[in-house]
């Protein structure tokens, strides 16, 4: 099949829908983004119908407990989507918003306002809610999507953005607005990775392999999002309690999201006194230990850490640990290791909670708190798109305001240079 | 030559430097400036003596006047170099700025900062004073910057660079802050564009050509400047001596740079009044005509448009003019045949002017103005790296913050999920 004459189509109607959409009300918006939410309820048999068949396909091609989990869909969880998309529709509208005005020298009267992005390309994985999150998203900041998402979860997906876009578009949204690629072939998003005419950005949402894809591969602007080998470093001074408790939720709480632990670190003047208990109660919570030597002399239960797992975003109750010989060490394996989500040090001294919140180079610098909070909600935005980790245009969680531009709105009386 | 190994080195120590740079004062990089113009103007005989190596060999390869022109330097070219530098030292420094102060209800205090964007790669063309910008420019900032003239200017750029570097290190800026390519090697730029472990934004700086080929080879995050097909369209309502001064003025002033007019669009209702007297005006001024038919019958020089003709950007005293039936039309003609750089209306109409400003979509949009004022010292930036044409991160005028990132700083006392 000829994906680039197909998908320049769906370019093409997106491009048309997104001049539509950036001058709609928030008003239109919103009743839309409403009905969606009663769409999603009310079409929850055939939603739920067409999710079974994912999820036997998925059984058979023997997808992982997990993935599956990812997968499936409930009637709560369907009620969970459209909760969200009522949620997006009670948060501001940021298109319109004014980020400056100032009047020249000349009389030239410059006003900076927020604008939508456009057109905007999800490439996505197995969870189907991240259809209805992305779609809600991109159109309350007044763009349109080309969604393509995992093909374990297209029956899913299909019948989401079926009901979803009946529902926007009979609430007065241009047609066009929400696109979807049907096929499961990665020509398809090889083609799409090309699409410079007709869209503005790319944001991938998955594990490190479609990212580093989408980032290798594409020619449109591409948001970075979600890989996290984050870490936690516990300083000499930290308190005790206070240091196992938070190593112990960014790791246990919930191990499969990128803002959970996947290395600590700990100075080795309080490994005596924080590893024993620490490692005894990850052992307890079923974590499995790898650590550099001086750890495993504490516990049985380490296993030697190959090279390789300083890098590894296990995404698992998995666990690699280390112990440095001071902040500067911890700085420079952070440094080495990183993916710049979130890192954090624990420590009851001044100098060196600024010093580590200085040197290190990450979108969330913690002290004495878990990583888990990096996230939209938790950072107050009310949503999240993903959470970025390069530097451009976003960093951290992405929530409204990061799928907008900017516009410059100049009005003269006939200036001249 | 191992272009891959040789940059490698290069990108491992500009980000060495970067995060030296990133917490600088303030005072030692303005410092550092003021020592860089005073190299400048110090080195400026064997400055003139390397551009005149180049200008000798621009001559043999039979480079245009135009270009020889840009590449040609004198002691007032150095001394407005050395003069940006010194202004660049004047400009409030962006990093370590608040864009936020929050107190969660958990107790977590999120602090958004700017932060330098890192190491930031600059591919430009036979201009040399784009070196000294750029050096001044991301050094304020706190960047490292990997710099890649053009091959015409590689004499000049690396003098320069000797100077300004030497300078700068002397004044307590870290070794390996400024990274110059010198080879002239093609092959060099495509590494660069590869380069994802050490830079974090590559800035291209030039024609059309060049920043295609960045845009559609780097995996590195690209900020897209420059290219400018910008409209004026004159309303209905226009008036006609305003107009005809806005419209002279955005082809003629300048013609070589992006803001200029390529193509000017006139209302059909007002033809018969503007069109005669204002293409009378381009001819005296020596403006080469391309039109439409309707165009055509008002004046024997305009030569008939080809299809091309209205998506050129010519950067020089060329027009295509073009009598649309509406103001819908010359929208639907913008939104073609624009690069989304700057386009204009004159009219005296005031749902006119609101509907073109919010139709059109550029990083500016002007009523009763010349385009030529999209410019980071027009617009008060008292700066500018490029102008922005792609939506994210930046858009139009780039100026000291756009060349940051940000940071979120998290301060709790135990807070877990």
């Amino acid at each position: 099949m000829d994906y680039c004459t197909e998908l320049a189509k769906r370019g093409c109607a997106a491009k048309t829908a997104a001049r539509s959409l950036a001058t709609l009300s928030t008003a239109v918006k919103n009743n839309a983004l409403m009905n969606m939410a009663a769409a999603l309820e009310a079409g929850s048999a055939s939603i739920l119908k067409a999710n079974g068949d994912d999820i036997a396909v998925g059984r058979q091609r023997g997808l992982s407990p997990a993935l599956l989990d990812r997968l499936m869909l409930n009637e709560a969880r369907i009620a969970a989507m459209a909760e969200g998309l009522r949620q997006i529709a009670a948060l501001p509208d940021p298109i319109g918003e004014g980020l400056g005005l100032q009047r020249r020298p000349n009389g030239l009267e410059i006003a900076k306002v927020r604008v939508p992005l456009g057109v905007i390309g999800i490439i996505y994985e197995a969870r189907p809610n991240v259809t209805v999150d992305a779609a809600g998203l991109c159109l309350k900041a007044g763009n349109a999507v080309i969604l393509r998402g995992g093909s374990e979860a297209i029956n899913s997906n299909r019948e989401i953005i079926h009901h979803i876009a009946q529902a926007a578009y009979s609430a007065g949204i241009p047609e066009g607005a929400f696109q979807f690629i049907e096929t499961t072939d990665r020509q398809a998003v090889n083609a799409l990775l090309k699409l410079n005419q007709y869209l503005d950005v790319i944001i991938p949402r998955g594990g490190a392999g479609l990212i580093k894809t989408v980032v290798e591969n594409s020619s449109v602007p591409v948001i970075e999002t979600g890989t996290g080998v984050c870490h936690t470093f516990i300083d000499e001074s930290a308190d005790i309690d206070l240091a196992q408790a938070i190593a112990f939720n960014a790791k246990v709480s919930r191990p499969a999201v990128c803002n959970s632990m996947e290395t600590l670190l700990v100075h080795q003047a309080i490994a005596d006194k924080f590893l024993p208990g620490m490692l005894e109660q990850y052992s307890k919570a079923g974590v499995e230990l790898r650590g550099c030597p001086a750890v495993m002399k504490y516990n049985p239960a380490v296993k030697a850490a190959a090279d390789q797992d300083w890098a590894t975003e296990y995404s698992d109750l998995i666990l690699s640990v280390k112990v440095v010989g001071d902040l500067q060490a911890a700085i420079d394996h952070i440094d080495q290791y990183s993916t710049r989500h979130s890192e954090a040090i624990i420590t009851r001294d001044y100098d060196n909670a600024r010093r580590f919140q200085q040197a290190v180079d990450a979108a969330a610098v913690y002290v004495n708190a878990s990583t888990r909070f990096t996230d939209g909600f938790e950072f107050g935005f009310g949503a999240e798109i993903g959470i970025s980790t390069q530097k451009i245009h976003a960093r951290g969680p992405m929530g409204l305001p990061e799928l907008t531009s900017v516009k410059y709105i100049v009005n003269g009386s006939g200036q001249i240079r």
